[in-house]
């Protein structure tokens, strides 16, 4: 596949050509609902998954049958100045061990049968300390975005953007507080488990990158460049491929985010083919979801990242899929409708 | 199998014989998990029901590839005093959609691949009205729990036991008032979507079963007998089968957390087995929850029964137990354990 863009510009036009929801699809899917042999609402949840669903697929039974999830993996020159728990080696391990399937997403992936891409972005060739320059230069974020567009398998039914990368806590709270606003210790976490005098690091790291860098965040693409990496650009640039390709995203946890909400500050309505497969431990992430305006549906203390969260929320939307696609109508059953 | 009590006395001398969980297990387990390629903690959840798991079942990787769901049907006296939205016609209806695939639990089972099992518990003869005299003779009531504990299969690794039953929402109201005291008003709720005049009538209804019983209900098996519904004892039977043999249990919503209840009250420690599947939306389900200390996994305004949140939490249990026993250790994969 080629991908359609070769500068930031033309990225940016991609960001105002957003397809929307097929309203005609979601409008019959709601249709079938009212008759399948249930109280009609006693799904709740699930039901509102299975009609978004339609929406973005554009059929009244939609499917989850075909997931996908692509788990980018960046290295980050703040992870020289002791933001993590683990050192910066552990990315490329970790990498080695994905492609072994050693790791929690391959046995997720397996347990709700989705295809797992993994795609490792320059480990040898971390990005920039922030703190000092731009993280990446625009040729550098280009590339990162168009290896998460080209990533996307546009006939998946579902798709999980999940990460690794030392240190991108702290690279996700530095884009959220250049974001949202707001303190860098407010938006910094323990991450994989960073002690006090870490997590003091980080937000002074964070502090620094805000300052360096100052009025030039006000652009999200920008903010992404100076302050990202590749796999949250590569992210970025998943969410939005899915998006032009009408596949459901399911995002993940802190980082996961923090990639979106790039879109999000781009574009009105560019997540609404988003929904949030769980709230993570990690401290900032309720606020980063408040921002999205989006509810997770999972909360289950995970911080591990790898796209564990929402590949666990895989399952809640293939259960709600299929009870929508495969239960009987009342007319079907013979059940009387109350 | 032959049921191994004839008796209410026999019953309650096998809920003071209950095995405990596997020490030896679980420890090892948990060494394992220690040496997984994660942050120790990282799946939070994931990893207690894993060890859980892993307790139960007696082995350091637990299996989740064979669960079982047992739906229990039963009619209600109660339910001709206008107490739910449906009439009583739909629990066979009902049954007859389980049989023929149609319903939300068919859909859910084949989604984590559970073997469906439907009981119905002589549907054409309602239990006794309550507020009048006991729902169920002494007889009656074994009948019930010898059924649920002849539908477990005791070679399954994880059990879901649901229900189906017009008028329950009613019966467990009363059970729960019972056992835990308060008003008849704060343990209804709207069930399947009963109207406000609905509700005042089933708060009437359970305050009548609470007053025309009194001391009686003291004794829990004596409050399942008056109060209860053959599903909700059968649901009992299932619960008590599967923790003598050690299959964990996925408990589902109200209904089933007050059948759950009754063993609690009967046996300290007698739901170590049982996690909570999900909070419904039925008004007084978080109290219940509250009552048996359990947390529940999914909180996604599900008021369907027929096991449906449990059967949805299937898919993170089956997660789980991938993760713990499918991981390569930090030795295995050559990663720096931090």
């Amino acid at each position: 596949m080629s991908v359609p863009f070769q500068t930031l510009a033309q990225f940016r036009d991609l960001l105002t050509q957003l397809p929307e929801v097929d309203v005609a699809a979601s409008k019959a899917a709601a249709a079938r609902n009212s008759q399948l042999t249930k109280p009609l609402g006693a799904l709740d949840r699930l039901e509102d998954i299975a009609l978004w669903m339609a929406g973005w697929q554009g059929r009244e039974k939609p499917r989850a049958d075909r997931p996908q999830i692509v788990i980018f993996a960046g290295n980050h020159g703040v992870a020289a100045l002791g933001v993590s728990a683990f050192p910066a080696e552990v990315t490329v391990q970790m990498v080695a061990n994905f492609q072994a399937g050693g790791a929690a997403i391959n046995q997720l992936a397996r347990t709700f049968g989705a295809a797992l891409v993994i795609k490792s972005l320059e480990l040898d060739r971390p990005t920039a300390d922030f703190t000092q320059v731009p993280a990446m230069t625009e040729a550098e974020l280009i590339l990162a975005l168009a290896a998460g567009w080209e990533a996307v398998d546009a006939g998946a039914d579902l798709l999980v953007v999940g990460e690794m990368g030392i240190g991108n806590t702290t690279s996700a709270a530095a884009l959220s507080a250049a974001m949202l606003g707001g303190a860098a210790s407010e938006w910094v976490g323990r991450g994989t488990g960073v002690d006090d005098a870490g997590l003091h690091r980080k937000a002074a790291v964070v502090a620094a990158g805000l300052a360096r860098h100052g009025a030039a965040l006000s652009d999200p693409l920008e903010a992404l460049r100076r302050l990202g990496g590749r796999e949250i650009a590569a992210m970025a640039g998943a969410i939005a491929r899915a998006r032009h390709a009408r596949v459901p995203v399911i995002l993940d946890g802190f980082i996961c985010c923090a990639a979106a909400l790039v879109l999000a500050r781009c574009a009105e309505g560019a997540l609404d083919h988003c929904l949030a497969g769980h709230v993570s431990a990690e401290g900032a992430h309720p606020r980063l979801l408040a921002a999205l305006n989006k509810e997770p549906l999972l909360n289950l203390g995970l911080r591990l990242g790898e796209g564990s969260g929402a590949a666990l929320a895989i399952g809640v939307v293939q259960g709600a899929v299929a009870c929508h696609s495969g239960m009987a109508t009342f007319a079907e059953a013979g059940v009387s409708d109350g």
